[in-house]
């Protein structure tokens, strides 16, 4: 628990599931209808600092969102990301993971997904 | 292993780091300097499909890669992601975890992250 940090203090109304270590609500700025993430109840900051045991939650936490999200929203395909540091465009300084549905139409080109983290290299014209 | 896949058939020469279910690789087409693709060997498409064991060799192998990364090339940052599906930007169908290091300017905005799949909605003026 972290003070000031507004994933240690999430509201119930945005919780859609949660387990001893995981908790997994709505975004509030969603990139698409759907969009979830899901945090580690332990106030860390990246991906890299889990313990074994809050990996496998979070991955199972991923999972039964996935399923969630395909009966509520029926997208057509899922970003999984997590951005570690500033640099790569974390805001909030609570590891979270966007679960990103996606839905054909939603974007004029969507290959490269998340290579889109940086614009000018996402377009590559061989597969990869 | 299926035929034609080309992350079935990797070369040895772009293999960075192995374990018995996973295989770790520079990417092709590098988003950024030490861009980092983690496979199953086991030939699926996406991260709903992995098993326990799979997942777990997963997120130890893209620790290990980010320790070899951090080294190399001294990021100030990791985006981690994965494209499940062709809506969601997915080329190659056998499932890859991109790791993507990042340094301090390499966009002109980097907040947002993994969010910058669907552009026109990555730019948001709250937290999130």
């Amino acid at each position: 628990m972290s003070e000031n940090c507004i994933f240690c203090e999430l509201g119930n109304e945005r919780i859609i599931g949660q387990c001893d270590m995981t908790t997994t609500f709505l975004d509030t700025y969603p990139a698409s209808p759907g969009h979830t993430l899901i945090v580690p109840k332990r106030h860390i900051a990246t991906y890299f600092e889990v313990t074994t045991a809050e990996q496998n939650a979070i991955a199972k936490a991923i999972q039964k969102a996935k399923l969630l999200l395909d009966n509520e929203f029926s997208p057509d395909g899922y970003n999984i990301g997590v951005n570690n540091g500033e640099a790569a465009g974390q805001s909030v300084k609570h590891l979270h993971v966007h679960l990103i549905p996606r839905y054909l139409g939603d974007v004029k080109n969507p290959k490269g997904g998340v290579r889109w983290v940086i614009a000018n290299k996402a377009n590559y014209d061989i597969k990869g």
